[in-house]
C-alpha cells in the first residue's frame, strides 16, 4: 500500500468537511476528504434548517452565496407563542441581525458542486477509517475505498468531521465529556403545502412543544413534541395534523393552519453533549464530532461553521509555522460551544412540557418576559440570530 | 364577646401587614392589625437585606422614606463572580435603577414609629386567629388578645400578611400551590466586621454558592450554600471563614476577606411556593401568605410591598363602592409574582453547585453571557432592581 500524501486530511464529508476544504483551498492548503456514506446519501440527509447571519456572511464570503442569495428566505425572527397569544420578535430591530431559511441539504449542495468544480478529492463510501500518529507531526489516515483497495493518506494535520459515531473523536485520549439527555424527541414532518406562516413559530402548549417551520414556499416543516421512543409510523396524518392545529392555535386570533400531503416523517432523539478538548496533537475536531445540541433554537449547522471558520485560519497558519492560533483553537471553539449549548438547552427547556406543575408556570412567566422585555427579547435574539464568529 | 368594628382587619404585623395598615391609613382607611408575635420578636427577626428602586420610592412617596434616606445604602449593582474572576454589573448604567441596603429590621422599625405615632391599632400576641364569613360583606376575625380575653373584629374586608404558616392562606377554599423545595439551604452569618466589599458578591464556586452581603459599616452578612438539614452548630469559626475566604476568592486578584467576631449563625431552608388564588370573597392575601421565594435576588420583601401597592388602592376602591381592582387584584399581583418567582429561581439555579457536572458548565456558561453581554445583564438588571409596581 503507497502511501498518498496531502497537508490536510479531513474525516467526514458533511458540510463541516466540505465547507474546511473550501475553507483551506481558499487559502493555498490542500486537503483529501474521506466519508464513509455515499454522496447522494449525505447530499439527501435532512437536517437543520435555519442559517445565522454570520453563517450567511462567511459562507458569502468564500463564494458560496450566489444561490443563497436567490433562494433563501430571510426572516426577520421569530414568533414565540403560548395559548391565546402569539409575540413577534424582529431580531433585525432588536440586534441588527437576520436569521435565513435555507435547509442543510442546500448548503450541501452548494458545497458538493463548488469542491467538485475546484477538483477536490473526496472518497466516499470508504471503510475501516483509522487515525494513526496523530501525536506527531506526520498523522495519517488509512481506509478501504469504495473499491475495497487498502489506501494511507499521510498529513500535516487531521480533522474530524465526522459527527458522533465516526472515528475522530475516539482518537482523543484523556478527553472529557457532558451530556444531557431529554424526555422528549422531535417528531419532525415534511408536508406539500405552502407554509401557513411567514416566519417559524415555536409553540408552547400543555400537549406539548410544536414548531412550525418551512423548507420553500411549497414545502412546510412541522415538529412535534413526543415521547422518547415514539414510532412515527403509529400517528395516522390525521392525527399529526389535528395535534398541530391544536398546539399551533389553529382557530386563534384569525389564524388556521392549512394542512397537506404529508411526505416524510421522522423522530428525532434530543440531546447535548460536548467533549473536550477539540484539538489533540494534530488532530483537530469540528461541527458533531465534538459536541451535540438539540434542535431548539437550530444551533448545530451554524456551530459547525463557526468551528470550521476558526479551524481554516488556524491550520493554514500551522502549516505555515505559526501554532499560535491551532493552540488556541479548543479554547477559543468552546467559548462559542458552551454558550450555544447553554442557549440550546434554554430554549429547549424553556418550551417543552415538563412533568412538573411548577416547571410549567416558569416556563409561561419565562415566555412572558422574554416577549414583553426588551432587554430579555434581545438575548434571545443575539443567540438565536448567532453571535460573530471567533466570540 | 362584643363584637368590635372597622374597616379592614390586617392579620400580621410584619412589613407587608404593617405597611398596609399605613397605606390604607393615609387613604382615610381605618384598620385593625392582629399579630401572634410579639413587637420585639417582629421588630428584631432578620431578613432580608435589599430593598428595590420602586420599593425605596413607595416607601419614601408615603413618609417613611427619612431615616432610609439617611441610612441606606444606596448600591449602583452587584458582582458576580467564580473562580479567578470577578464582573460588576452597574444597575444604574443597565437599566437606570439602584438598589438599597437597608435591612427589613429597619423598615419594620420605621414602620412599628409610624403606626404607633398615628394611634393605630395592633393586637401583638394574639392566639387563636380565626376568620370567618369571608364570603359575606361582613367577614370577621376571633382571637384571644395578650390578655387571655376573647375578641372579635368585624369589617368590610380581611387582609392575611400572615405568612406561610398563618391561617388567611388556609381559608381560601380550592385553591392551588405550586412549589419546589432545593436540595441546599443558606448558612447565614453575621459578623461585627467592616465588608470586605462595597456592594455585594455573589459568588459562584465548585464548594458551593456564597454571598458577601452587609448590613452597615460595621456589620458584614454573609451566606455560604450548605446542605439541608446542616446544624449550624456543627462549624467552627475557622471553618466559616476558610469556606468564605476559599468561595468568595480571597487572595485573588489582590482581594482579602476580612473577618471578624460572628454575632449570629442560622441555617434558611430554600424553597419557591405559589398559591392562587390571591384572592377569595373579602379575604385578600399579600406577601408571604401568598408566596415564597428563596433569598437569592432578594425578592421577598419588595415582593410583599409590590403586593401591598396594588392592594391598598384596591381595598380602598372596593370600600367606596367601586370592585373593579379589587376583582383583578390577584390576577395583576400574580403577574409580578411570577417575574419574582421565575427570577429567584432562575439567580439560584445559576449559582448554586449541582450534582450535574453538565449544569456547572451551563451555570459558568450563563455567568459569562450575563457579565458579558449588555442585553443579559440588563436583563438580570431589571429584575434585581425592580420592575415598576404595578407591572
Amino acid at each position: 500500500m503507497a502511501a498518498e500524501r496531502t497537508q490536510v486530511v479531513i474525516v467526514g464529508a458533511g458540510p463541516a468537511g466540505m465547507l474546511l476544504s473550501h475553507l483551506l483551498a481558499a487559502d493555498g492548503v490542500e486537503s483529501v476528504v474521506v466519508e464513509t456514506r455515499s454522496e447522494a446519501y449525505v447530499a439527501a440527509r435532512i437536517r437543520a434548517g435555519i442559517l445565522e447571519q454570520s453563517s450567511v456572511d462567511l459562507l458569502t464570503e468564500v463564494g458560496l452565496g450566489d444561490r443563497l442569495a436567490r433562494e433563501a428566505d430571510r426572516h426577520r425572527g421569530i414568533y414565540l407563542q403560548w395559548p391565546e397569544e402569539r409575540h413577534h420578535l424582529d431580531f433585525v430591530d432588536l440586534v441588527g441581525r437576520a436569521v435565513y431559511v435555507y435547509g442543510q441539504t442546500e448548503v450541501q449542495r452548494d458545497l458538493i458542486d463548488a469542491r467538485r468544480a475546484a477538483g477536490q478529492v473526496v472518497h466516499y463510501e470508504v471503510s475501516d477509517t483509522a487515525l494513526h500518529d496523530i501525536e506527531s507531526e506526520r498523522p495519517s489516515v488509512t481506509f478501504t475505498d469504495a473499491e475495497g483497495r487498502p489506501r494511507q493518506v499521510v498529513a500535516d494535520a487531521i480533522v474530524g468531521c465526522d459527527g458522533s459515531f465516526g472515528p475522530s473523536r475516539a482518537a482523543i485520549p484523556a478527553r472529557e465529556s457532558w451530556e444531557r439527555t431529554y424526555p422528549y424527541s422531535w417528531f419532525g414532518i415534511l408536508a406539500d403545502v405552502a407554509p401557513s406562516t411567514d416566519e417559524l413559530i415555536y409553540a408552547w402548549h400543555p400537549d406539548g412543544f410544536a414548531l412550525h417551520s418551512m423548507r420553500s414556499e411549497k414545502v412546510s416543516r412541522f415538529y412535534l413534541q413526543v415521547p422518547n421512543g415514539t414510532d412515527p409510523a403509529t400517528w395516522s396524518d390525521d392525527q399529526i395534523w389535528d395535534a398541530l392545529a391544536a398546539r399551533l392555535g389553529h382557530g386563534q386570533n384569525g389564524w388556521s393552519l392549512q394542512p397537506g400531503p404529508i411526505t416524510d416523517r421522522s423522530v428525532l432523539p434530543m440531546r447535548s453533549h460536548v467533549s473536550t478538548p477539540m484539538r489533540h496533537g494534530r488532530l483537530f475536531l469540528a461541527g458533531d464530532a465534538a459536541h451535540i445540541v438539540p434542535p431548539t433554537g437550530a444551533k448545530g449547522l451554524n456551530l459547525a461553521v463557526a468551528d470550521v471558520a476558526l479551524l481554516a485560519p488556524a491550520l493554514t497558519a500551522l502549516l505555515a509555522g505559526d501554532s499560535r492560533l491551532a493552540d488556541g483553537y479548543s479554547e477559543t471553539a468552546l467559548r462559542r460551544v458552551w454558550r450555544c449549548t447553554h442557549f440550546s438547552w434554554w430554549m429547549t427547556t424553556m418550551l417543552h412540557t415538563a412533568e412538573d406543575p411548577f416547571d410549567a408556570q416558569l416556563q409561561l412567566s419565562q415566555l412572558r418576559w422574554v416577549t414583553s422585555s426588551r432587554h430579555a427579547a434581545a438575548g434571545l435574539a443575539e443567540n438565536y440570530a448567532g453571535l460573530p464568529i471567533g466570540f
